[in-house]
């Protein structure tokens, strides 16, 4: 049974790397964001996306939806992806019209397969687990008119992310319990992240969703309707061959999150517990958080010595660094720029980015 | 009277360019010590050190002593300086035969002139009155068996410096008292060095000499008959034109500092104070505390944006750095390494090198 979704053709992964994150500066830019680092090891997280997929979707059934400078890049990382398998947006317009676009395109190519929508740069350590889940899920979602929601079992009271409440276990697919909705909230403070915890209904919203073609373009058309005309129009554009068109509408899409414009305020939302070592890495925090470190608490891409230094993380593949007398710093080195950052404030590497916009004319960019 | 000496041709420079000091890595190297960086501003230290120089003693009467292979880039930071006045050595061994091999170079060249003996890497803010403070030295010197050094007002207990104790006055040239030299102290430990402060009569050794070539010669020659021999053969040697041989010669030259093997022995010492603003820049925090800095207590080479971050050094001029929430850092790039060094911890930036020395076959040395 584990592996009939796989060879039944019926799931498809949609893998959305459309991101353009800027606190993994100056290692991404705007042309090679976060999803095309390899960050977190010796390869780029989209990498290691598709790879975590392939074991249960072939390549022919995996999309990667992502911006159309970042084609060939992509193309690169992943190179037995068939050419229409890229779906490529003239500009990032939020996961809502990715995500419906990408529905289309398989409505068209499939009829009506299950669609399991993946962030292209999460972290997942279990990927045995993530599969098994996948398959729950996508076995759930295609009895019907089911939007289907990995949740996170919280690790710690995160006050970065997002939150799904879930209510009582309404039925069991494969073995794995799943849940209705009850809600969803957005990212809390500490003091309620910590009643979350207590609560135990509360888990982390992991941007992994599973439905039918069918089920999501229904969803859209009922929550979203501008937007779901505005797809019809650009699905015909396509298919007449008018990129420019195409183009043109597609950045008249309306720019909204698939969780904000639909899953929030959708009826029929069902979430499966998850629990596979999940992280976003959102930040160079993180990554030191996941990769090894030595003794002392130092990780380093590239010839480190450290001297009375602990709990650093050094990115400088092309150089030998030195660290004296120094404590949980992020250093990162490019050819063309350098961060050196306190370890707890490295969300506020995004606040650098934004000066390079305002003040420097978009340098280093 | 303010210019004679200049102008009678009698007082030469010195300047000893061979340091090799390994506290400024990564920009300084083997091959590219110290003196010849643009460490304090936009001219090499060994450069201001000339232009200091200049006004009293012209080109045609500074020697510059360094090693051999850094004589193309001492050329070219002192183009006017003639070709014969470039003492070089085949490797450093320490400041006596340094200093006796410029004497000697000097009687065969201009009988017994008066010759102040100046390191290359050292800051003097006042200018003026440096010269003012030589000038009295050079006459001081020059009516016999004296060895002079201008001895520095200490400004605080410095625990790194050697120390002078200054004896009584015992008279004055153009107007500047001179004193005998009590003894010499080496470096004290912090409370040694406050009751040098109390004492008053203590000063820091500058490492600035003057005398009559005949004068260091027969202190040589009495205090290190050995060191006396060699540089006898060696400027024979070099009379006759054989490199090899004098090279060879000066390899065998005892190891010595002038301070240790003559000064501190010798009788007829005496002292000038001084205070113009001196530094011996032994060090990156040394060189922050001496340069402009911003209000928030930042100072850089190249294009710096600091977020919440004070109190840092930045030495990285081909590059955009960022700094995020970090406080009292050295940062200092060049192409093929990286430090970074709490403010504090910058003496240690030496044990860097041992480090490359001994376990990365001197890369990045």
């Amino acid at each position: 049974m584990a592996a009939s979704r796989a060879e039944d053709g019926h799931l498809y992964g949609v893998i959305m790397a459309g991101g353009r994150g800027t606190r993994f500066w100056p290692a991404s830019r705007h042309g090679r964001p976060k999803q095309l680092l390899p960050i977190l090891g010796d390869r780029p997280l989209l990498r290691l996306a598709v790879e975590r997929l392939l074991p249960l979707v072939p390549p022919e059934r995996i999309l990667i939806v992502t911006g159309a400078d970042l084609a060939s890049a992509v193309k690169s990382i992943v190179p037995e992806l068939p050419k229409e398998n890229l779906l490529l947006e003239p500009e990032g317009r939020n996961t809502a019209p990715c995500i419906g676009w990408a529905a289309l395109h398989l409505r068209q190519r499939a009829g009506d397969p299950v669609m399991a929508v993946l962030p292209a740069d999460h972290l997942i350590r279990d990927a045995v687990e993530f599969r098994r889940l996948l398959e729950a899920a996508a076995a759930w979602a295609e009895k019907g008119d089911r939007l289907v929601t990995l949740a996170i079992r919280p690790a710690y009271p995160e006050t970065g992310y997002g939150y799904i409440d879930l209510g009582a276990c309404c039925g069991h697919v494969r073995s794995v319990p799943v849940h209705r909705v009850a809600g969803f909230r957005e990212k809390p403070d500490r003091v309620t992240a910590e009643s979350f915890l207590r609560a135990g209904t509360f888990f982390w919203n992991s941007g992994i969703f599973v439905w039918k073609t069918s089920t999501i373009l229904k969803a859209i058309q009922e929550h979203l309707p501008g937007l779901h005309q505005g797809l019809q129009g650009l699905q015909k554009a396509l298919s007449k061959g008018r990129a420019d068109e195409a183009k043109r509408l597609f950045r008249q899409l309306q720019a909204i999150s698939i969780d904000y414009g639909v899953i929030e305020k959708a009826e029929a939302v069902y979430a499966i517990q998850a629990a596979f070592g999940w992280d976003d890495v959102g930040s160079w925090a993180a990554v030191y958080d996941q990769i090894s470190k030595d003794a002392r608490g130092n990780a380093s891409r590239g010839d480190l010595i450290a001297l009375q230094s602990t709990g650093c993380l050094v990115d400088a593949p092309d150089k030998l660094v030195a660290l004296v007398g120094v404590q949980d710093l992020i250093v990162v080195d490019t050819g063309d720029a350098l961060l050196v950052c306190r370890r707890d404030k490295s969300q506020q590497v995004r606040e650098i980015v934004e000066v390079l916009k305002r003040e420097r004319g978009g340098q280093c960019l």
